[in-house]
């Protein structure tokens, strides 16, 4: 007996799509697997972006997958300029516009999986998409930005958005010589990080001449010539400025699901259960246009990054084929260089915790990042939150000039694993002088904390 | 009502015992805590010694803590160059030979902790207390080696034993322009990694100009002059040599313990349970001496390293003065550096699984460290091991030029939890790019095992 040969369709080309095609057409080599996408673009190396614009990476080494290379290595049947404009779920069919041909024609799924990505946020103000404005997001936006940075030398920039893109744009935007101020609503950047690391990451900005100005909301962005940006207003003071990176966020391209009468949260984002299956019969989705699971709460979060993007659209292409995969939830885990120095996140920050119904207990400590007497040698500062009612950890940052974002790992698979602090603190680690001290800075702060949670009274 | 004041006595000063004494006097503020040691210092790097032979490191920064700084920051009664010679347990007092003094003492104990270490095997051959022989394990014997180097500008060395002291003494020497050969038993060095870790290593060694002979163990220490060692001989060949380094490992110092009826274990070493209590009562240990049980398999097993010595001499201590502390376990994690490379073990080498009684699966992958396109991306290798029948990860190896030791600690917690390879592949790790690829190796690692470890037939 021969089963009828299978049709999934993917639409969105970027992160999860792609991931989701390829693995669902490995899955079931019988399958159709078409991919839908309404740029002219695919599968291009997104969180280096930044790095493009700085000059430390060329365009061409950006792109993972053309078309064609999708194609031939991946069977995936990939078609641009289609941009999809309604789900039909219940007759299982697109409308799809396919802007080549410029008609709109219907195609059929068996399997559908939604990987519509996220949308760059707005700052809503009048001249915000003059030509010396970017809101980096795309391939496109980035060739735009470093062609203007290329052509027209600017000198000044101000950076919207002390967020870790903005914190990554502030520097290629300093490599490339242009002067940086940066403006952020909140007192510090990071907002997700510790108070600690996000006041260490403002001065390592400050020592390599990004001005960071916080408290600080544009309430417009003032033209002189009347075409180009040239100043941006608060309603503290006005930043001059020869261009303009917005990066205050993004928000999940769910309108195409939800006019379909597919589940969306409070974030904004397509809900999908564990094995990426929407409310929808036969529809899954991944990616920035969906929330996810917190591994430390259970609860829904909004977690646009690529690695989660990958996976969940390897989940989702696995499972829309026919075979078994589950998503096991993300950390939150955010990572970023900042200059000579790393800063990295995961599970729950404090307040976090306590949006969650927690009691959180919080410790830091300072240690090197090798034994100290070794050569290269570093300050690491680390904190670990835990829950006070059960001693279980929830979260911490670390940051220093190396060695932060791997040791992070660790902590990630103890959240993971709802390991207590305790547990973590007697867990056997790698040692030698060159790599770490004696007792890694991870346990040192995991012995504080435990000491923090002992009732009051115990020494 | 007040308890009659504790005497805790600790024998031995170097990485357990201090740690030992120190939290004993912590936990109890009112005891009286003597650290005995034999030699006239105590609490040195002895991880470090390599590198102060090598001349990264200078003398003065070895030293941790000084018989008076124990007592003045500690509040540790430190009596150098005294020797226990016998253990009474039934009588609680020790008969101590005060070298200063030239007689034999009673000194009385409540609670006992033996911290008395290990000591460099032996090859067992004439001329091998030559002064130009060494046997690198203390603070004295990295002078002396130090001062030979100095004074006698020796063009060419021996390093006898290729496990990490062995490699980390190579390139010790090297760093000082000797022409090193390194004879070892094995056909590779650095016997617990995994088999392309170790012709890795040995490539990284002969690149740096340390000639690497396997295959070699020495019959005789031959001398042209009568006094110094002039070459080292084995079966197969002669091999010159201004100096020798003995390096072929440690055996616990047990003998002590043994004569007083403590019980020992197979590999030798002084048995202790998880609270570091041994046989007697009354009579904790820790360190170097002691054999501890594995976190893998919970058998017994003997991993002379300074954090296993330092977390279990926290116990004894703890436990010796009335609090509760437990040891968890020993991983037998293992890093070095190999001139511009790193290399770490965690967990069970697969000839330890088939002894432990398990069917090894293994998988090896080769990554990079970062993402390929950035600055400072280079090839990493990781190899996991995992039992056959239950899925749950045994151990790993990874190496590289960077990313490789820390990364190891996310290997540690996960053998800790037992965790199998499925949860562990499922883990959501910090990323961006300048730190590791959207698929951190790790899981690159786990993903291909994974796949080694389902049946045939699925695919």
């Amino acid at each position: 007996m021969t089963l009828p040969q299978r049709t999934i369709v993917v639409v969105g080309g970027l992160a999860a799509g792609p991931s989701a095609a390829s693995k669902a057409a490995r899955t079931d080599p019988d399958a159709r697997v078409i991919l839908l996408e309404q740029s002219d673009a695919i599968s291009y190396g997104i969180c280096e972006l930044p790095y493009y614009v700085g000059g430390m990476v060329r365009g061409e080494d950006l792109v993972i997958h053309t078309a064609e290379s999708l194609k031939r290595e991946k069977g995936v049947d990939v078609r641009l300029h289609h941009r999809v404009e309604e789900i039909r779920p219940s007759a299982r069919v697109l409308k799809v516009r396919d802007m080549n041909a410029g008609k709109v024609i219907d195609v059929a799924y068996d399997r559908l999986i939604l990987t519509t990505g996220a949308t760059p946020g707005r700052l809503g103000l009048e001249r915000e998409d003059a030509r010396n404005v970017f809101h980096v997001r795309t391939l496109d936006s980035a060739h735009q930005l470093r062609h203007f940075c290329d052509g027209e030398r600017p000198r000044s920039a101000v950076v919207i958005g002390g967020g870790y893109v903005g914190v990554e744009m502030a520097e290629a935007l300093r490599m490339r010589g242009i002067e940086v101020t940066m403006l952020e609503r909140d007192d510090l950047p990071l907002r997700s990080m510790s108070p600690v690391a996000r006041a260490a990451m403002r001065d390592v900005m400050e020592k390599n001449a990004v001005r960071f100005c916080g408290g600080m909301a544009p309430v417009a962005l003032g033209s002189q010539d009347g075409t180009n940006v040239t100043h941006v207003l608060t309603p503290h003071a006005t930043f001059p400025a020869d261009l303009v990176v917005v990066a205050t966020g993004v928000t999940p391209n769910a309108a195409l699901a939800r006019d379909a009468g597919i589940t969306t949260g409070r974030h904004g984002g397509i809900l999908a259960d564990a094995w990426q299956k929407t409310s929808a019969s036969n529809v899954f989705a991944a990616g920035d246009c969906c929330e996810v699971r917190n591994v430390v709460t259970n609860g829904w979060t909004y977690v646009p990054l690529a690695t989660i993007a990958s996976r969940a659209g390897w989940v989702a292409g696995t499972n829309a084929a026919g075979g078994r995969a589950k998503f096991a939830g993300a950390l939150r885990a955010t990572a970023v260089k900042v200059f000579d120095h790393e800063a990295v996140r995961c599970g729950l920050s404090e307040s976090e915790a306590k949006d969650a119904g927690l009691t959180p207990v919080t410790a830091s400590i300072t240690a090197t990042s090798r034994v100290g007497m070794m050569p290269g040698a570093s300050k690491l500062c680390v904190t670990l939150i835990a829950d006070k009612a059960t001693g279980r950890l929830l979260g911490g940052t670390l940051f220093g000039r190396e060695g932060a974002v791997l040791r992070s790992h660790a902590l990630g698979v103890a959240l993971h694993q709802r390991m207590t602090v305790d547990q973590f603190r007697d867990t056997d680690l790698a040692y030698a002088p060159t790599f770490s001290p004696l007792w890694d800075p991870l346990l040192v702060a995991a012995n504080a904390l435990a000491r923090e949670l002992q009732p009051s009274g115990r020494p």
